[in-house]
């Protein structure tokens, strides 16, 4: 089987992205499950290479099935004009935002033509893009927009890690995310909850191949579907009514649904013991009801190495979840860990679309 | 000095709270820093030490003040009635209720009179103590109501652990604790907000002391105030107003007011890099605006070792956080270093109410 093609898109250039591409293109293990292309400003990533790079080659390529890349030599696909080499590190830039954009244009092109398999985005500035005349909020949505969709969801997704008890890793989606709290309660809807329940159900069951090269292969295989968990609305899940009905009149026939449908599926759980049920294993994928009941527990367990997965796409789209960290930007010291498991995560997801 | 004298309460008969207040009592450590007298029925606590404890003996006194406790000596304050020893493990029942209550009773009078310095509570049942006519969701509010105050609240407290990167140990308080989150935003007020960072920084205060005796204390001493942080209600602190406005109407101008008044205190903060960051030492004391924001945190940080403080009574009140796990109960298996962690806490408030 040949290895997936993987489109690493620069992000903004003032911010951590050259770094992050460099640093996970020079690590050798990536050429065992990836073939990567950089879809980038070429002067932007030779200067990045030059400096955290380990004597790489930088080479330009038309198409990704030019050539196949190797350690030694990184491929790159140029986009953009030159004006962003004039761009500071750390700034918020409209030629960044712009360029950034034209990347993931370019992306988007390559992987519905079939010349790459997936698209791992390096992080880009919301201020710049929306600068440069690209009103969107990131990633996700601008890339539904490219693809012709009303809208795209997302799971974050912390890979299982040596020496722990999660064999599957463990996958987070949100019912609501980015709006005020108090929006939140006539957000939450049961059609909602039933779709975020199917979504993280097939993305799961596609994570379930990461695991096969490696010992944990026999504990993943023996999963015959994946867990799932629904957190409630309330504390204590209502504690039966008496903190709000929403448990019952809404998050409870949503689960009911979606496990007469075949998904092994729970809840709703109060999301304290949820999130510390599924840290120990007894869970594969959590459905929270907003942003903070996800993210306190994911920041908690790793949310460095987290990834985040597109989901309601046609496409493969990985990217790792921190953003352009201006505070370090260009010095060679962002962590690489979120980054590479996008990598691999995108790499698994490419092939599991075979 | 003379060892703080502390009243551990036996809780629910059927509950776990037999076999942990033997649990603690068996553990040679706890006679360095306290003298330990059980306000229990002397026949449920000689049974729970025959089956849980290492040859000690029980034996009754009428005040704490007759005798001191020893390894060996366990000593105990008998309350009431034997039919109590009728009741199965692990039943709800009007007798455990009942008597728990009267435990309780008999540990504030002790307290108010000087006899114990501190009461330390093994869990009860609600729903026992609600069928013996004693319509009180928990200590918490029995205790205010025996004092004769109107509410008290309560501090959630991981103490330090060894390894940890925290020195003080992590204090969570709520602004909202048992309510729907549709009440959440209405029951947020600057007044109540101020209050919790004043509780939350006098009692940090007091637990500076909890290290001074091992290796932390240099670092504890270094701290000159506790640092406290307060939690955002909406994602991202609500981005600047555009998820709702509660940070800026409410909770920054509390957050102002407790820090004019010379409390180190920085807010709102958004709740999962709060925790993430607190998690890793930069701060000893949170103020969480409702119920899951600090307890999905607590529970994955360590929920067995973390005690329960009350606060806003005059009296030194601490509880393990769990309940009477009645599907454990009298078995012998409970975990009890949430227990000792009580006892230990107690013993340096009471320490520092001198």
């Amino acid at each position: 089987m040949e290895l997936p093609r993987l489109a690493f898109t620069m992000g903004d250039a003032a911010g951590i992205g050259p770094e992050l591409i460099v640093g996970v293109c020079r690590d050798q293990e990536l050429y065992q499950y990836a073939r990567p292309v950089v879809i980038g400003h070429l002067g932007v990533i030779k200067r990045a290479v030059s400096r955290f790079g380990k004597q790489q080659t930088v080479v330009e390529v038309k198409s990704p099935e030019d050539m196949d890349p190797t350690y030694e030599r990184i491929l790159c696909i140029h986009c953009g004009h030159d004006d962003v080499l004039e761009v500071p590190p750390a700034t918020v830039d409209k030629r960044c935002g712009s360029l950034a954009f034209s990347c993931l244009k370019k992306a988007t092109e390559l992987v519905q033509a079939g010349s790459v398999d997936a698209i791992v985005t390096a992080p880009l500035n919301k201020q710049s893009l929306n600068l440069a005349g690209f009103p969107f909020p990131g990633h996700t949505e601008a890339l539904a927009s490219l693809l012709g969709y009303k809208e795209a969801s997302m799971m974050l997704y912390l890979p299982p890690r040596e020496n722990h008890t999660h064999d599957l890793g463990l996958g987070v989606v949100h019912v609501t995310l980015h709006m005020a709290l108090s929006e939140v309660i006539q957000s939450i809807a049961q059609e909602k909850i039933v779709s975020r329940i199917g979504e993280i159900d097939v993305i799961l069951r596609k994570l379930m191949f990461l695991s096969t090269s490696d010992t944990r292969s026999v504990a993943v295989q023996s999963l015959q579907k994946p867990r799932i968990g629904v957190a409630a609305l309330n504390p204590h899940a209502g504690e039966g009514g008496v903190f709000g009905d929403e448990e019952e009149r809404i998050i409870f026939p949503a689960v009911r649904e979606a496990s007469h449908s075949g998904i092994q599926v729970v809840g709703p759980l109060p999301a304290d013991s949820l999130m510390s049920r599924a840290n120990s294993g007894e869970f594969d994928g959590v459905v929270a009801m907003y942003h903070d009941q996800g993210h306190v527990a994911l920041k908690l367990l790793g949310f460095h190495e987290s990834v985040n997965i597109t989901l309601g796409l046609p496409i493969v789209r990985t990217s790792p979840t921190y953003g352009t960290a201006f505070d370090i930007a260009w010095r060679g010291t962002a962590r690489v860990d979120g980054m590479m498991n996008a990598a691999k995560v995108a790499s698994v997801l490419a092939r599991s679309q075979e």
